[in-house]
């Protein structure tokens, strides 16, 4: 792995070796978050966008070169990333602007875009436990690609993953587990829909669930992690993570023809993924593949509003005290976003903002969004799009600005936000008896 | 459109011009489904496995010249199939089995299979509209592949699509309408679930609650559309849908390295699901991309068992009387499935075979297929993993056959029948204090 220099500390700008340290930066504990630093010139030698013009795989490990992992590593089965990124001209014209894509990683294979770290921690996990084996040709490629490795963890030595979450990160990394056969033990609250439970429970997780909130869990998730010697894949922890979620700026740039959007429109939580997209575009400006940085929007429910609230008074997120922190949007709730840091650079230093939506928003923006372009998202992915109805609305955009919105997560994954949605805007469907009469007598003429 | 020669009634053999006919064979009513004939020799000039290896396009488009389309059709922006084919060596072992691959159509842009055919009513129904317009760019592709037009129906004259269903074709259609704002109007029985309902309504799908059956909301649909002048997009009555059905069994073929399988699993319903299969075998035989049609298994629900019936029993399915169907898998539920012609020839001509499933081998198989591959599947989906595990107990397949498992939804379709599945199996939660000492005591040493 001679492309990682060395991971770097966000707080006092140390830098360690990686098998050095272990997560995070010793001098600064939970909040020294690392980042992981390239050899561009080192990456541009294997990889450019011409070989990526003929490159057939369709997933994140296109752009493996870029990611921390030694090139002939094994990788999971699963299909994570390579999403679609569809025009919406309606959605566009409707607020007066010509250029609105939307970034649909709902497509991911659990569903949401955290598939895209949780990939990563399965092939990190591996490396972890020398376990990395087996060399079976990635059956979804049998014939269009160079053989791939697998990840094939040893069923006398699995290393077991863990990680705390209630939704979408703990799905993932469930799902990546489940597909390697690797043992993982998920700690979530014990208000946790048991829906979302229940699909933990089939791919197989051993899930706690921690009389207590989620911060409980997520501090019981990093001891037990170290008391058991079990792989720690918590976001805004695991330096990791915000590797696998760049990658989504990678696609978005190929996919425009390595023409950098002007901005980009994403919901923030924990921060993650916003400093997932904005290493991604620091990546293609540092090797020249782009040539501007978009401006970056995180976007915040009104109720969860840590980050936006910073960036408004100027207040530093290193001291700002927690929030109490409730939305609609569960997969943006956070009292305290762990990878605040980060999330805040990214708004900073591309001149972007913050906003924030209200819970009916949100809501709103659901069908608005299904109904616009055909993507179905779940609240925290309608969020973007409705932090950039309230963008056009104020005036930060320009008519010609070419613009993403990233949808984070399926609208399947909570569907009584979605029923809650369609109620808030009126619509309802329509009770009738099996004759044509009542048809003709629902729909106006001209239907 | 020159490559499609003409329609042929399943029921008398008599051949009608595409344009000649709205959708069923005259003399037989709704029974005369019309199937798709083509000019193979006209196709072979224009598409070959060797123009397929440097095609770009990752959706049911790549096919495009063997679908019943013209070759400068406008087609609908949303990613429909190239679906990932994992293979499942831990199920296989645990079977006794070597070569096992499940196709994860639960992959499509509304969670199922059906976007396969929806994406073709959409193209359809604009045909006959003839409203096809714009010459928009797919901006997906922008960079890697020829321009690309998208259906984007006139404001002013849109042709409304309709169809019946309860479930996965309802949500197919108002998905894949949504991306190109065509309207349209689905019947649902009274009965459907509000969740269903509301991704319908998000959707901005004209929603009607037949107070009735599924037959006769199925009944109704078919009036109106005839009455209004609708799109029909019924399954098992407009011929074109097995046409995009089709496609998986191309995507199977490429992606294996055009060897087919020797065994096909997948469940059946109504039927049209593995006609499609079937159809797509034969085009590639026809084509000679393909040395062997694959036996076609199809799984049917226990309490759905028309074809299987019928099969072991050498009746008519022309004659055979309905049955009252329930099952936990909704999306096969039915009494009388329209495409039964299709299916049983479907069975019968590659040496195949019916198999059922009891619900709780279905739920079961939830979980099983979950943690075996990572693919989370709804009931429907999980029947022919279901089936699979029945026939390789019964003997009905050789160690080093080359099978392939059709996952027809995604779990997450159906969250309420995982629930029930995880709970069947005996697997929970475990509830903890926020401790050390609580982890300790639930996982075994050694964990």
């Amino acid at each position: 792995m001679e492309h990682v220099l060395h991971l770097k500390c966000l707080i006092c700008g140390q830098e360690y070796q990686p098998d050095a340290v272990a997560y995070v930066c010793p001098e600064h504990g939970n909040e020294g978050i690392l980042d992981v630093v390239y050899d561009y010139g080192r990456i541009a030698a294997t990889i450019s966008p011409a070989s990526l013009a003929t490159n057939r795989e369709t997933s994140i490990w296109r752009y493996k070169p870029l990611l921390p992992v030694a090139p002939d590593t094994a990788v999971p089965p699963l299909a994570v990333g390579w999403t679609p990124l569809y025009k919406a001209d309606r959605l566009a014209g409707d607020l007066g602007l010509q250029h609105v894509w939307v970034k649909d990683d709902g497509r991911n294979p659990t569903a949401s875009f955290k598939d895209r770290a949780s990939a990563i921690a399965v092939v990190k996990a591996n490396e972890v436990s020398g376990e990395q084996v087996s060399s079976v040709k990635s059956p979804r490629h049998l014939v269009t690609l160079p053989p791939c490795h697998l990840v094939t963890p040893s069923p006398a030595h699995p290393l077991t993953i863990t990680t705390a979450s209630t939704g979408n990160a703990a799905a993932a990394l469930a799902g990546l587990c489940a597909s390697v056969g690797q043992p993982n033990v998920i700690f979530v609250p014990k208000s946790a829909p048991e829906a979302k439970v229940a699909q933990l429970l089939a791919f197989g997780a051993t899930v706690l669930l921690v009389e207590g909130t989620y911060d409980d869990a997520f501090d019981l998730c990093l001891q037990a992690a170290a008391e058991f010697g079990w792989y720690n894949r918590n976001t805004g922890y695991n330096p990791y993570m915000t590797e696998g979620k760049k990658t989504v700026s990678y696609e978005i740039a190929e996919q425009l023809g390595w023409q950098a959007p002007d901005v980009v429109f994403v919901s923030v939580g924990d921060g993650c993924i916003i400093g997932g997209v904005h290493k991604g575009f620091m990546d293609l400006l540092a090797l020249g593949w782009i040539e501007q940085m978009p401006r970056l929007i995180g976007v915040q429910a009104a109720g969860s509003n840590y980050l936006a609230e910073a960036w408004a008074n100027g207040e530093d997120v290193l001291t700002k005290t927690p929030i109490k922190a409730e939305t609609v949007a569960d997969s943006i709730s956070a009292g305290l976003p762990r990878d605040r840091l980060k999330a805040m650079t990214a708004v900073t230093r591309t001149n972007g903002a913050f906003v924030t939506v209200a819970d009916e928003e949100i809501l709103a923006a659901i069908p608005a969004l299904a109904r616009g372009c055909g993507v179905f998202a779940e609240p925290a992915g309608a969020a973007a799009y409705a932090g950039l109805v309230k963008a056009a609305r104020e005036g930060l955009l320009q008519p010609t600005d070419r613009i993403v919105v990233i949808n984070t997560g399926s609208g399947l994954k909570d569907v009584a936000a979605a029923m809650k949605a369609v109620q808030g805007v009126g619509v309802r469907p329509y009770a009738i008896q099996p004759k044509l009469a009542d048809v003709e007598a629902v729909l106006k003429p001209g239907e």
